[in-house]
């Protein structure tokens, strides 16, 4: 057993992260990352418990699952953790209506949840649909209301595509905040209540999971927060600075998935 | 002489916000607000100084001052203070090459920049440029550099236009300065050095000069910033829960432009 990994002997299941671990996503649809779909094999064989623990907003479970398995990832939607279905239960909870400003395709997501005389705006990775005049139109709402509520599924500063880095949903979720002067709630990672989602839905106490994602600060330090171990993937929006980040330290850095699996696998 | 409004008696000076003050601008070239353009020569035949301290930056100065003139304004280009000429000044100090994310009609001020392979972002009320696409451009571009710097020509929140209130520029630097992790250096409003730029045009010191805005962070509070006193008036932008903002209480409340005007003239 490697040196350093003691910790991972009480590991029964895992959280991945999808986009720049499983996947690098891009206008294409996107191209498996070397050893990934491999790796996600091997882990169902070994016994471990495998959840996606994604922020992916540009598309239903139902097309995002079709999406993985046409690249070769043996996974189904009850093991997909995402923000939307999270988001449409606190909608239902609070009895609030959305105005969303989300992708085109994301949109079957909320079919069941009243859109009239909206009273709070539901942001999500909306892509091309960030243009000037929905920007416009969801600020307008918002500052339009007594007591104005954001939801953003998710805060990330950006994410690789083929083509090259994106802004994400956290860059225009942060345009609104400042515009309207109010916090967002988000949904998604790396808020705690969405990573206890996922780890009911893994059946796995914190203390027994580990996550496994490119972003330092929603998946590692959002898991870590929550009790869990995280690594930290040197592929997708990697970037070497990662490594000096002021607050967050993973537990251990892997070039990528397939080896976070080897060295895993080589503890039980 | 009105009550409680003896400091004004000392007053040489007056700098003037325009958008929200002298007209409500739009996409059918604005409004003027009434009493404006009147109030405009009072303070001219009156001896008192004017400079007009805008953010504006979907146009040249020139244009600019074209378009206040056909709406019956006595203004030149000489009592412009504007971000965009300040933003030339700083970039040839310092040897800078912009990325410009600016409106097309702004474009001319900076046709003296070098822009080849730029080493800095500049920021402006770029209105219909700020599309999905120019966005990530210009944060590729950011992310990219060793150390990025984002210039941005103003921070506010939102205007008031014809059709209602859009984001401005600070909702779009902000969503930069969170994707890139940076903070923007702002030239124009509230900037200190902005200011007094405008106060050595105007050629009179902060103690005897009077900013009068419908912004209360980035009119009041950047001119009370700077030792002068300044006014809010109850048009443009202006919103009754401005009266109640936490920190920024202006010097008295008018309700527009002409009512300022009035009040100023018989202190004298």
């Amino acid at each position: 057993a490697m040196a350093g990994w003691g910790w991972a002997r009480a590991v029964r299941g895992l959280l991945l992260d999808v986009s720049g671990v499983l996947y690098d996503s891009g206008a294409d649809g996107g191209v498996p990352i070397a050893g990934s779909a491999e790796a996600v094999r091997r882990i169902k064989a070994s016994g471990l418990k495998l959840q996606l623990c994604t922020n992916e907003t540009q598309a239903t479970r139902e097309n995002f699952v079709r999406k993985l398995r046409a690249m070769g990832f043996d996974v189904s939607v009850a093991e997909v953790t995402a923000p939307a279905p999270a988001a449409c239960r606190l909608l239902k909870e609070r009895g609030l209506r959305p105005h969303l400003l989300v992708h085109d395709d994301l949109v079957p997501e909320f079919a069941e949840i009243d859109k009239t005389n909206p009273n709070c705006v539901v942001l999500g990775d909306a892509a091309e649909n960030f243009t000037y005049a929905n920007l416009n139109e969801a600020f307008q709402l918002l500052i339009g209301m007594e007591k104005p509520v954001l939801i953003s599924l998710g805060k990330g500063r950006y994410y690789k595509e083929t083509d090259g880095l994106k802004l994400d949903v956290g860059a225009y979720m942060k345009a609104l905040e400042y515009a309207c002067d109010v916090q967002a709630e988000v949904v998604g990672k790396p808020a705690k209540r969405f990573f206890e989602s996922a780890l009911a839905e893994l059946g796995v106490p914190p203390e027994q999971a580990i996550m496994i994602g490119d972003d330092i600060e929603n998946d590692v330090g959002g898991a870590q927060q929550c009790g869990m171990r995280a690594l930290q993937v040197r592929t997708g929006k990697y970037r070497p600075s990662d490594e000096n980040h002021p607050e967050v330290k993973p537990d251990a850095y892997v070039n990528n998935l397939a080896e976070a699996v080897d060295i895993i696998l080589q503890q039980l």
